[in-house]
């Protein structure tokens, strides 16, 4: 049986699509669910994606990576917490399983407080501005990463 | 039926009254629910007055805005979250309706910390230390912006 | 008889309606003191509205308040003399009355030096970005603190 | 009666022991509540030792003590929150009792972003890098605060 | 008939010749009136040359431009208001014509605070350590831009 | 006929497998062109790779592109002219085609000074820490945004 | 005859005695302008006392010190100009005579923009928190320098 | 026979009872010694009371513990030094024996230049605001790690 | 014989008319060359105008230039290398002859690295803004300093 | 008997006249002991001065001033220590006298290192730049606030 | 046979003799050739002095060492470059030798930007203001390092 | 005679072999001594080698060489105090010699605190990193400097 990776996604990410689509482009969230899963497939893994908007709950489920060890890699779109979020990055580094930070916008080009992400230090990898794409590149990315 | 105002309070607020009077007054909270609803009232509109320490309830809120479209005006005193949270200043973009910032205490002869709202660039406008007034005065705004 | 309130206007707002009228609205100064005074006798109270360049002629103004306890509290414009001008800040000081500080655009989203401001460490309250209505909701809060 | 002092636990530290040894040493959580609660029997005190990930709810049980009046002081490991919570800080002053902080590394030793805390300054004392002997000093120091 | 160009002097400019020669050299106030007027006649132009140490002298006669439209372009040497003036920076917008910023000294080699100009964001062009000769190239700029 | 790519290396990456294999892996210089061939092959795409330690020869690179508009795209990886070089930020404007930049290891997680990029606020987009494979996508997503 | 000294006081000054007692003593203008007379008288000199909130009113007392030589030395307290000025310090260098700078409060424990002063760096001497015995101080050093 | 700790007091701490009681409390130094001392012998340990106004005797002090490995453990009050002394913290790098750092006040709660200390960085432990009581945790703690 | 002034042009400006137009207009470099000749003619001065993206190419220039003393001021577009190059800036001091700064933008009212030059400490003076014109205003300078 | 004044002189002051005679003048050491000893006499007051290169020594003055109580104000040129030690200025404040800060030369116009002093904000008064006779004047200061 | 010294300057230092002989002294840059020529023969060592004002070569140059290991160490004045070229400090990583930097001048005495070094922190010594002399110094170094 | 060279050593530098070998090598201070005494013998000149760890002590022997004129340079390694202590830089340029600056560890790889050091700017060269050698090279040049 093949990998399974952890999409997460932080908050108002839900709302893609309809969320200041000259930023974010049109595609919708179910949109992102669907390449991630497409990605993995291709690549004989398993995705799990989820979203929320409840720090305690994202916490949460990063824990039960640790305790349960049935993802091989996370793959995060920490969203507005990047920024903010000191408490996911400390939960990040629990499982220890590569973690690969993912921004559908280019943060860099962005206003400055979104130049410093929380969670890049203890990253994998990093991609932004890629679009929704970015989210394949980061699957296929954590697939190579849980051999 | 005239226009409809999404009042939010954001974290401690509920306890107005106990939480240091030489700061923030006497008022409670229910004393500016109370003048939120006769400030609309007068004006021929509704206020629907809501208050959370829950990061997540009050994102969902907002995001109910962009997908129900049954508020003209948000009235938001995001309390410490003003300083803190791009997750709620990002959720604030979404339902693309006029956003009036409200604090109780003159949060700019305070701390510096204090000094810094995420919210205030995506805000038509911002009044502070008119003290519980100044719920009146940004529910008569947004009853203008409405229009 | 009801209490007096003096509202003074620093720099350039003279030229409004005239300036940038992207920024400030196509109200023009006329209209502003017409509001002021409406807003006033709808609380029984008296305005004296004033609009000056000239630094000294501002501090003349705010010292006469000191001398002659002939208002019982000041709503003040300082505009460019907000970020830049301790002299007019060391002033309102003097008179010992409540100060209201009022800008019709939303500085706090614009250039960063507009972030700063001289005068609200002494004011009572601080408002900005609700246009022209700001002034009128501070000449109303200042009726109330002439109490 | 002997004092009750409550002891509030942040993100993250439900996974003691799990989470990197080489920082946090090897104890558990459930290591950390006997010692608060063994601390506490020898002085004839009684302590609540509670964790939780969700902002909103460290914030209720704060608003609890306020309302309650039934605990004399509060130990706190605010965690990931020390650094980027306001709210949990503004939450703190309201019930009015002595507060103690507790880091079980030494945060000074650490990133830089780790050296500031919202809550020191509200704080009666803070003690950092004594293992979790520290949660043993304040408990013992939160007992004589409540003489 | 050829455009007609406003010349603006700052505070000190008055002591020209007699202020620090080893900065500002020898030539006096009346010889950059003198150059102007060459310059512009020259070029079929006719410049007002004007200097004042009062800021709201000069804020009025920018206010003027944009009243009476008689002037096509603005040069000014806005001496140590260029560092400390937001209301005249902000003037200076007011009347949507060119403006030439001119410093005769170089001061970006001179004190740091020096080296930020509140003009020059609004400027069409800055020329500094030039000595005199930079009122000439700037009014000469100024007739091209008049066209 | 597919797009094709230009794939540009700044300065010391001709050293790739030779320098620091703790921080940029094994890979050789070689392996990357391979991989980028071969994405670009899976895409019905070609790709043109060079390097160059020479910052003159990198800009003129850049600028034929703009001539001969033979290049639907750029990937590069400007390694330390990254963080010091505004000259090939500007060139990278000029040819008007998407830039994706690609940074082997997680340079938000190295000094600081590798933390600001010159070249990503004109970027599409950003990959980093990726290692090689980063160049994979980058080439591929170079593909999409060239249709 | 003895030495002739300028004596220039800045915004507020007028209103000494009324302005912030706690902070500025209980003494009137008067008190200065008497004790600055009896210093001068006592060392055989004479001292010329002024006051004004008028920046260019100040200006040209200092330029007409340049222009008709009939001040040995200038004592000035600059007020809140002490902080924002460069065109006041820009003056204080043209007549080349010794300046002394006084300030009675000691802005050194006082808000941290009151720290700089563009003054004090042209300045012979500065003296602050002496009260309105700094004035007596200043116009006796003054009179040794015109020595 | 029991661990020796050696406990070392900075500049002023000789004062105590004198200085600042709102700050520092009504202990005087002996009642110090005497907490120390009970505490050790609580534990069957032994401790050597210190305290210097002198740099050079607190860093000889340090380097005798190195010579000649008579204590197991140093509890430190740096004072002032703890702001100042590279000098004192590159001395208490030299035993190689655990540091614990305490300050009687809460140094985080006082001015900006308290909250960073030169010692931190190296101690085990830092403790701050517990009062005198902060010397009893450290030794205790001392004596937990002379083990 | 006239004097002789050497043009020369940083990384870019090859591209001129190419490259952004809205920011650097619609002139070519084959204008500017055009341009530095005629003004020059018409002073009986004669011009070199050179352009490299090579940064030892534009040192050995100016070396040459202290070597063979063949000409007697310089005149310099810097170009991106004004606020990266303190090679270039050295450089150019060894001649010693007089340096003019020019950029075509007015480089203020960009990017905040764009505020910072290496060369104007060492500049006779600096234009920006002034479009290709100045690059006129420069080498009528030049001839004026070659006298 | 009159009031008794204890006058500190922190290190290098003993080499007063040895040391850069251009920064501080040529009056040696005894010359300002001089001028104390006869400003104090003058005012039928008495003075101690005393230099020390020894911090320790410094503070040991300070807290006999604490002990004895056999001065009632203290006039101190900290010099160096002025700007690192946080061990003097906290000494300082044990006494509870009036302290006044002395500096010969004019330290805001030196080395920015020169413009911060740990002692200005618990000085009463401060001043610098007015050579010796700085001491003269905050003896005379020192007697008025002896009364 | 002894070990081979590689030396390498930077930019401008072609020019030594010529340029600033108030900075850098008398000494051409054939005496400092042949300077660490004599230095190594001393020591039975051999060097290889080079210059140049092109980054690309240079980095070839230390390329080159990696490639043909006929260096044992490495002495670098990277003059203008040390401030600015990380791909410079990036390539001496490379070749796993020792790094002696030096700089005839006292850069820590000059111009701030001047007092950051890419290159010291892969440095094993760095050398200033010996004047030529500590090119000897450096290669005497880099001979014992060789061993 | 040959010249006297006076080598000063700061605190901690009596502990040298046993203090941080990884940082400071395995020689001892007498080595350095040793070291110094033979570089000089090798010169034809004459050491004098002292340490301390008492501020004041070296203070003192500065002082008596500015009085007793019997040494030609000073060669120091002010260790902690590079960095904090003003007192000993002043007391460095009152002998008017050459200081040479000496680290035996490369303080500019370390933390940053000890990136900076107010001994530099007066001082004639600095050398770090070299180890116990940069001590002969120091006195080798302190030689040359006294002819």
């Amino acid at each position: 049986m093949g990998p399974r990776i952890l999409v997460l996604n932080g908050p108002n990410l839900n709302m893609l699509g309809v969320r200041q689509p000259e930023v974010y482009g049109h595609n919708s969230y179910a949109d992102i669910v669907d390449l991630c899963r497409r990605t993995a497939a291709s690549r004989g893994a398993e995705v799990d994606v989820r979203q929320t908007n409840d720090e305690a709950e994202l916490i949460g489920w990063i824990h039960d990576v640790a305790r349960n060890r049935d993802f091989s890699a996370i793959v995060i779109n920490p969203a507005a917490w990047t920024h903010t979020s000191v408490a996911v990055a400390d939960a990040l580094v629990i499982p220890e399983v590569p973690v690969l930070e993912v921004h559908i916008s280019n943060v860099h080009a962005r206003e400055s407080f979104r130049h410093h992400s929380y969670v890049s230090p203890i990253a994998a990898g990093v991609i932004a501005g890629f679009g929704p794409a970015g989210y394949g590149y980061a699957v296929d990315r954590a697939v190579d990463l849980s051999a």
